[in-house]
């Protein structure tokens, strides 16, 4: 394993499982799952439907947390400690703009609005989001196919005891506080997928769900129109790796999403989520003791270390993930 | 005279001259003369109108200089060597830009972004520039009126024998080579003063011109209706500073385009182009050799240091400004 010039882990893995991946993503954890994908299959042969529930304007600029979090870590360019936003990120613009709005509360940094600039200035001109990801990934040097899952405003509203917020201000700004009641995806009954995001579910070899929060990140995806029903169609397998390790999200709220709605904080109740598509379902070694009740759900159950806390662990799941997704063959039938 | 906190100079003026003055600016010459302006008299009552015809449009941002270049010089917040942008400024984002366009040629800082930022969203919603123009004005804690001269889009074009280039093109990225054709004002025909402007003329007890480049700076706001009426119209004396000493500006393309435009590059020449309504001009000690000529043409002239290096020489100018403003009764009749 050396380390590379822009400082990311290039590990040397002997040869690349011969596939072609679509996976839907949301963030951060994602996005770790991700960097360590790209090192086991052909980078160029993976397609990722990216969440865009969580998107949001801030100042003007249309921002997209998961979209850019994905892009800038398989670029080698993500601030590894936090998970999201550029390394070596500096806040003078945010600071300032304290100055002319009552709030700040969402982390753009000085490298990061140029992105945030370049997106809101191609949408104007009538470019797609579909398009401008295009152009950011190749401009990163993203050589995978990134599709966010709509060119049209979806917005995931979590309704709480407090009120409605939409995503950003529930996690970002609340902390993830409060009782959750529901959670609406604002926009959906007039939203798409992007063209190309059924097609990628429906010719991949491989289907992987890595570690996203089901609710928000996922959920999104799965509603927009055809999504569900081309990934019970297809006849590759589909794999997920569980977000939640003994019952904790790794990072974020999955936790007080589930449990608001009523759904078992467990891999049990993440795949009871994906029951009508998933065929082999990856969890923490901590989670092992669930393996019996999952499998009498009719999953392939492989328990592993899921925690990604370097580039080695995501590279090591990704191969787990590949390589007892590849052997599977689908058997459900509709 | 003390430093205060913002490091700007405080100088202890008795009795503050008890006038309604009314200035015609551009940029930076005219912030130094501004900056010590307000400290010889009430800066609450000055109003300036700003030139806008340098507006641009950046990375889908619209940037104002000279009501930025004046806003943060009377806050105590312009850098001061540069006589641009923000004190303590970094170019973060700027550098981030250049990954996504070809061009970034106009410096734009990290806490400036912020103003363009706020400018841009404002004006998206609907708000009028002269609006925004005021409440960045209130927010730096500027206590005189700011009026850019126009609400609606007026653009100076400088022709060459290079081809036609807006003005910051022609200036900043192009570092004012070429040679002058002609000056355009682009969408002048449809522009009209920002209400309050003629007024702000008509009932001032003193007008002036501080050292701006007359073309491109001042040019514009005479241009448009009603405002070279109105300063042939007051019953006050108008006085303007030369931006010219010894046929060079201080700063700026003034000579050059002068020149282009076929007039002669001297205090005669800028004195021309004022004539029909100028009392008093104020020129350097260096071109004192031209009172003869000047007075000639029915100017009062006084000559005295106009380079305003330091805070003390702007308010010293100023003070020299207003007491021969204010001693001057007009006696010429349309």
């Amino acid at each position: 394993m050396s380390k590379d010039d822009r400082g990311s882990w290039q590990l040397r893995v002997p040869t690349p499982f011969d596939l072609n991946v679509t996976a839907l993503a949301g963030g951060v954890g994602a996005a770790r799952f991700l960097r360590g994908l790209v090192r086991v299959i052909d980078p160029a042969r993976l397609c990722v439907i990216v969440n865009t529930g969580d998107d949001e304007e801030f100042f003007g600029l249309h921002v997209s947390p998961d979209l850019d979090t994905i892009t800038y870590t398989l670029a080698g360019a993500i601030d590894q400690n936090k998970g999201w936003g550029l390394a070596q990120e500096t806040f003078r613009c945010l600071e300032a703009l304290g100055r002319y709005y009552p709030e700040t509360w969402f982390g753009l940094g000085d490298a990061d609005l140029a992105t945030h600039l370049f997106r809101t200035q191609q949408l104007r001109h009538g470019k797609s989001l579909s398009e401008v990801t295009a152009t950011l990934a190749r401009t990163w040097g993203v050589q995978s196919t990134l599709l966010p899952m709509s060119n049209n405003p979806v917005r995931t509203v979590v309704h709480t005891d407090a009120g409605a917020l939409p995503f950003q201000e529930y996690f970002v700004k609340g902390r993830g506080e409060g009782q959750v009641e529901r959670v609406e995806f604002r926009g959906l009954s007039s939203a798409f997928p992007t063209p190309g995001v059924c097609e990628a579910i429906a010719t991949a070899d491989l289907l992987i769900l890595p570690p996203s929060n089901p609710i928000v990140s996922i959920g999104p995806i799965l509603a927009l129109p055809g999504v569900r029903e081309a990934l019970r169609a297809t006849p590759a397998p589909v794999v997920a790796v569980s977000p939640l390790i003994a019952g904790k999200p790794v990072k974020g709220p999955a936790d007080r999403l589930l449990s608001g709605l009523g759904i078992e904080v467990s891999v049990a109740g993440v795949a009871g989520l994906y029951q009508d598509f998933l065929d082999v379902f990856v969890i923490d070694t901590q989670d092992a003791s669930q393996r019996g009740r999952l499998e009498q759900q009719g999953l392939t159950v492989i328990a592993t270390d899921t925690i990604m806390s370097d580039m080695e662990k995501s590279l090591a799941l990704a191969q787990v993930v590949v390589e007892h997704g590849q052997k599977k063959r689908r058997t459900r039938t509709e």
